[in-house]
């Protein structure tokens, strides 16, 4: 069998190096917008959609207010809103169709992707960039070791919890306080 | 082959003659929780879930703070809010948790069920009885043509939005005007 | 304040009408299509999403091989499956990428809603109507005294658990049995 | 504004050091576990939940049948099934429920959590631990630099991904290939 240490450790290095590669200035921008918005959607499928949620959830604690497309009481999306699109590809049709409607009512829409020159280009007011390999297979691209979408799934994940740790440091937030915005019932 | 119509009126003659036997006095508690409530909070599983997923959706369009106990975005519970727990049977082990947390927080706390005998009477403030046979099948009940729980889940979701237009008629809403309350992404 | 069994009442009796109205050979079509399907996908959103999830998980109870599109574990559509769109006005913009994609794959596509004139009918296989007042407000419409498409939401519910109940009676199944079936861990 | 890469640093840092810690006898015996079941059932809350979800889709590609407790089609667990449990405390109300009613049906339990002295070791057949501070705050945790229990969540997903590429390269999968038992209506 394969050693568990040898695989995790090629795992994160290639995690470790695609969080390094990303753009601190694009990075910036995003966490600017958050923090202008009067609310934060998010859209996105499968993996993508769980590491999004996870974002969502976080950024709550924070005081934020997220919705994520499609829970169950999500408000109407206005001009003071943010939407965040992730989608490696950028050519995912569900986030194409909901980042087109949200223009339509003069959101702010940031795509997190893989792929700058994407259909979500169209849409989205900024980018940040997550230098992985996408399903498109683009030249120039460094591929994962992992199946299928994986490293960009989990850059994202790392990626939100970073810009929640940023806001925590801005902000001088007390972490042990930030329970309290947590659901108490479960 | 049974014939389509015959079953849909089967069907459609039990769940009538369920919702006409909810005592009125009991709704009207319930209705008066929910207008006096900070936030609503919604507890069930399975196919009770989703008709108080339907139920919270409907209520949020007419302005009210709804939430599902697990959902991404829950904030945390306070006394001046109502928890309405969904349970045939009041057996069922997650909502009996909820509901004991949600009393530790002073949250009023609805229960939606069959047998007001059960152990979720000991932490509701008010029983709302929808008279179906329960799993527990107890002594009086009148058997359900249909498999399982069905008609529980069924009454359950024409209770909530008997509410909805209780409310809409009460306060003389618009209902054209209601979907600007509505996501507007979808 | 408006009285409780007045408006349960207008509800059940327009409710009751509308699964009356439905067609008895379109529910014998769809009923056919979904016994015959290796796997049966179900695709919507909002209230009517909560609707089909219902009725997925009531079949699943039968024995039908049930999917959500989207959800977590959702296998790959084939030629042998079955995908049912549910869709009011038959419009909604994701329905239409998921019915659209479903023919790709050359899949059966089924469509309940109220309005046969839709979009949909490009992918649409076959149509069950619910007769019912549309988003689209079309002539000929009886208006629903319920806000926004409540009745569809529920008459969709209803005749999808008459089909689960006329296969119980057609298969002759022992309804106490079912729970066998059920998820055993809530 | 505190620095994007220095804080990426930090949290890729803590998190390739915490996966480094976990210990390879216990990946390789929930890896076996995970591989000798029938099916594999997950069961968490919150951002806990999230990262198990994500693992569930993983696996679900690699051939594995899993499932995610309270999921709209769950099956029956039985003695040939194995549940995995998210829980860096080993407290949580709602999975401690889940594994007593697993252990009843004679499945395995494996518990992945941060305390190995927890209620949950009454029911768990294995544990994995990921040597993190717990909200308990146990003696000798390492305190993380992000806020809650992130770094918990962001090990899971990873420690879930790591198994699946351990998996992909002792049965020598085709990663290009895994790509067909994908949803493909997204």
């Amino acid at each position: 069998m394969a050693d568990y240490r040898e695989v995790t450790q090629e795992i994160t290095q290639e995690l470790t190096r695609t969080l390094s590669n990303i753009s601190t200035h694009e990075v910036e921008q995003l966490t600017a917008e958050i923090q202008k918005a009067e609310k934060v959607f998010f859209v996105g499928v499968g993996r993508v959609l769980l590491s999004l949620k996870s974002i969502a959830k976080r950024l709550a604690h924070l005081g934020i207010k997220t919705y994520i497309v499609g829970q169950i009481t999500e408000p109407a999306i206005t001009e003071k809103d943010l939407l965040i699109v992730g989608s490696g590809s950028g050519e995912t049709a569900f986030p194409l169709i909901i980042a087109k409607k949200a223009k339509q009512f003069n959101a702010t829409v940031a795509h997190i992707g893989g792929n700058p020159q994407s259909s979500m280009r169209d849409y989205a007011d900024l980018f940040v960039k997550i230098p992985v390999s996408t399903k498109l297979q683009l030249p120039g691209e460094i591929p994962s070791v992992q199946p299928m979408t994986s490293l960009f799934e989990q850059s994202l994940l790392i990626l939100g919890d970073t810009i929640a740790l940023l806001m925590v440091r801005e902000k001088e937030m007390d972490m042990h306080a930030l329970w309290k915005y947590h659901a108490n019932l479960e």
